[in-house]
C-alpha cells in the first residue's frame, strides 16, 4: 500500500488525459475534488492487486455521461458515494475497496476524491486500460462478470439501482437513458466483484502506470526534453502523425460526443492527410485514407509542443498535434474482447484490427 | 372481501376501457390475462378500504408505457410480479395487497391477473379514478405519499429500482428514458404505502365501479336499452357531442401518443365542430372552438351504436361517436390535485379548469 501525494495527483491530472484517449472527461476538475480532499487530512491509499484479498468486495466507480457535458457541469461530489451507499444497502455488505472503471481522462481521477471521502483503498488498475464510451466496454464484463447490482446518482441525489440485466449492453442502455435525463452527468457504481477476479482481470498497474505517465511529461518540461519522445519511450508508443487541425466535426447525439477530427501533415508527414473518427474517444485513425491504427490500440491528439493530451471537447481549427499510438493492454487484445471492444463494435466491420507494433 | 368472477372481469374489460377516457392502454390482453390465471385454479379476492389493515403496506402496480405499444407488444406477464419482488427484496418486507396505479384501461385489468398469480388481495380502489399520461398523477403522490422506492420490470427480466428521487417527477423523467430503451412497455410499481393513507387518499371503490359500468353496458345490449344513456346514468356523465371523426393526427413523442381528433356534429350536434387534445388520454373537448370540457374530468368517446370506449390507439376515420364527460373524484379537484393533473400541468395555462356538473 502506498499513500498518494499531491504531486502524484497533478501528475496523474496528465497521464489520465493522455491515456483518456481523447475522451474519458477532463480531469482537471477531478484533480480539484481529490486535493481538496487532501487537503482536509484525508488520505488516499493506493493498493496493488497483490495486496487485494480474494474474498475482498471491490467495486468500480467513476462517472457516466458526455465529456463535453462534464466540461460546463461540475459534478456536486458524492454522487458515487451515494451510488456505493446504495450499492451496500442493496447487498447488505460493506464494499472493501474501489476501483476505476476506466483509467483514461476524469474517471482515472474522480476515484481519488472517493478513495479520500470514504476512506476505502483504492485498486491499482482499472476496467479499460484507457477509456471507452460504453459501460460493458470493461474487462470486467468482457471477461464474464455481471456489471449488476449497479447504481447511480446524480448530482440532485437521485439514485436509481439497476438489477437482474438480461445481459452488459442493457447497463449501457438504461444507464444512458437515465444519464440524459439527468443533465448528462451522474456517479455511477457497478459490477460488485471479488478480490480473486479483480486479480485476474482488471488491467493492472494503471493508477501507477498514469502517475509515472505524467510524472515523465512533468520531468521533460523541467529538463527541456522533449516531452513526446518521453510518452513514447514510457509507453512503448510511436508517433503516427504531425500536423495540423483543419477541419473539425463534433456533435451530441445520444448522450455521447460523436465526430470526426481532420489534419494535414507538417515536418515529416508534410503532404499527408489524416482523419480520425470519435465516440467520445479516438476510435480510428486514418493517414492518406489508410487504416494505421484502430480501437482499441490507444490513438493519442497532443500538443506538439507540451505533450499534453488534446481531448476531443477541447479539439479546435488550428492546433498544431502529434498523434501517437500506444499499444493496448493483452486482456483488450482477445478474441472475446475485440467483439466488445474491437473496430466492428463501434460500427466500422469493414476495418480488421491490426495491433498496433 | 368478494371473490371476483369470470363475468366480472369481461364487464371490467368495459368499464376500465371507458374510464381510461381513452387511454390507460387496452385492457383486452389484461382480461385474457386475468381469466388465464383464474382458469388454472387462482382467486382473485378484491378488499375494501375499510377491510385494510392500517399498517398493511399496499403497492401501487400498473404497466408503464405508451398504449400504441401495449396493442403490439403483449407483456410476457411476470413484469409487475417480478417488479414486485424487488421492491420486496429491496424493502425487506413483503407486500400485503396491490392497488392498481389507475382504474382507466389495461392497468385497471393487468392488477387481477398480478392478484391471482401472488395470491395477493387486490384493494378496490386507484391513484386516478381514471387513466393519466404520467406517474406522479396519482392521489397518492398528490397528497404526499412518496412513490419511491418504486422499480419496474421489462418482459426481458430487465429490471431497475428508484430510490431517493428528488421529487415525484423525478420517477416519470427516468422510469419514461427506461421504458422507451425498453421497448415501450414494462411492469412498474411504486409507492409502497401504509393501509391507513391509501384508506384516505385513494379513489375508493373504483374497481367496483367500473366491474358495475361495465355489467351496465353489457346488460345494455341484452335488453335492448341504449348503453350510452345507460353509461351516463351510472356515472353522471352527460353526452357533450355527437357525430364522425373528420380528421386525427396521432404520433409517438418520447413515449407518449400525442395527437388530435376532430369531429363533425350529426343529430342534435349537426353544423357543429368538435376536437379533442390527446397525450394518452383525452384532456381537452372543445365545441365550436369553446372549450366544454378538459382534464381532470373524463372526456370519453363511444362508438354511437355499442357504447364501448374508442380507445385513442383505435380511433379512425369515419367512425362514429358520442363524446361523454363524467365528473371526476372530489379528490382530484383540490387545489393541490389540480397543479398536477390540471389543464395547466399538461401545457394548457390558458385553460382554467371549471368542474363539469
Amino acid at each position: 500500500m502506498i499513500e498518494l501525494t499531491k504531486n502524484d495527483i497533478e501528475a496523474l491530472e496528465i497521464g489520465t488525459a493522455i491515456l483518456g484517449t481523447g475522451g474519458g472527461g477532463n480531469p482537471y476538475y477531478g484533480k480539484l475534488h481529490a486535493i481538496a480532499e487532501m487537503e482536509k487530512g484525508s488520505k488516499v491509499n493506493l493498493i496493488s492487486l497483490s495486496e487485494l484479498d480474494d474474498d475482498a468486495l471491490v467495486i468500480s466507480v467513476g462517472n457516466i455521461g458526455a465529456p463535453a457535458v462534464s466540461m460546463e457541469k461540475i459534478c456536486e461530489g458524492n454522487e458515487i458515494v451515494r451510488a456505493i451507499r446504495a450499492i451496500e444497502e442493496d447487498m447488505g455488505k460493506k464494499v472493501d475497496a474501489i476501483i476505476p472503471v476506466e483509467i483514461g481522462g476524469a474517471n482515472g481521477l474522480r476515484p481519488i476524491a472517493i478513495a479520500a471521502i470514504t476512506g476505502l483503498p483504492l485498486v491499482d488498475g482499472d476496467g479499460m486500460g484507457r477509456a471507452f464510451p460504453e459501460m460493458q466496454m470493461t474487462t470486467y464484463s468482457i471477461y464474464g462478470h455481471c456489471s449488476v447490482p449497479a447504481a447511480m446518482s446524480d448530482a440532485h441525489g437521485n439514485t436509481v439501482i439497476f438489477k437482474n440485466l438480461v445481459d452488459e449492453f442493457w447497463l449501457e442502455r438504461l444507464a444512458r437513458a437515465c444519464v440524459v435525463q439527468m443533465g448528462g452527468g451522474a456517479g455511477m457504481v457497478e459490477a460488485p466483484m471479488k478480490g480473486s477476479f479483480v486479480k485476474k482481470y482488471a488491467v493492472p498497474g494503471t493508477v501507477t502506470q498514469a502517475t509515472n505517465l505524467g510524472l515523465a511529461v512533468m520531468r521533460s518540461h523541467v529538463e527541456k526534453t522533449n516531452p513526446i519522445e518521453e510518452i513514447c519511450a514510457h509507453e512503448n508508443g510511436k508517433v503516427l502523425f504531425e500536423g495540423k487541425i483543419v477541419d473539425l466535426e463534433r456533435n451530441m447525439v445520444a448522450g455521447f460526443t460523436r465526430g470526426k477530427v481532420k489534419m494535414e501533415g507538417s515536418g515529416g508527414f508534410a503532404q499527408s492527410q489524416a482523419c480520425i473518427d470519435i465516440q467520445n474517444e479516438n476510435l480510428i485513425l486514418k493517414v492518406n485514407e489508410a487504416v494505421v491504427c484502430s480501437v482499441p490500440d490507444l490513438i493519442i491528439i497532443l500538443d506538439i509542443e507540451t505533450g499534453h493530451a488534446i481531448t476531443t471537447e477541447i479539439l479546435r481549427f488550428g492546433q498544431k498535434v502529434a498523434v501517437l499510438a500506444i499499444p493496448c493492454h493483452p486482456l483488450l487484445r482477445s478474441e472475446k474482447a475485440l467483439k466488445i471492444i474491437g473496430p466492428a463494435a463501434f460500427g466500422y466491420p469493414e476495418i480488421q484490427y491490426v495491433p498496433f507494433n
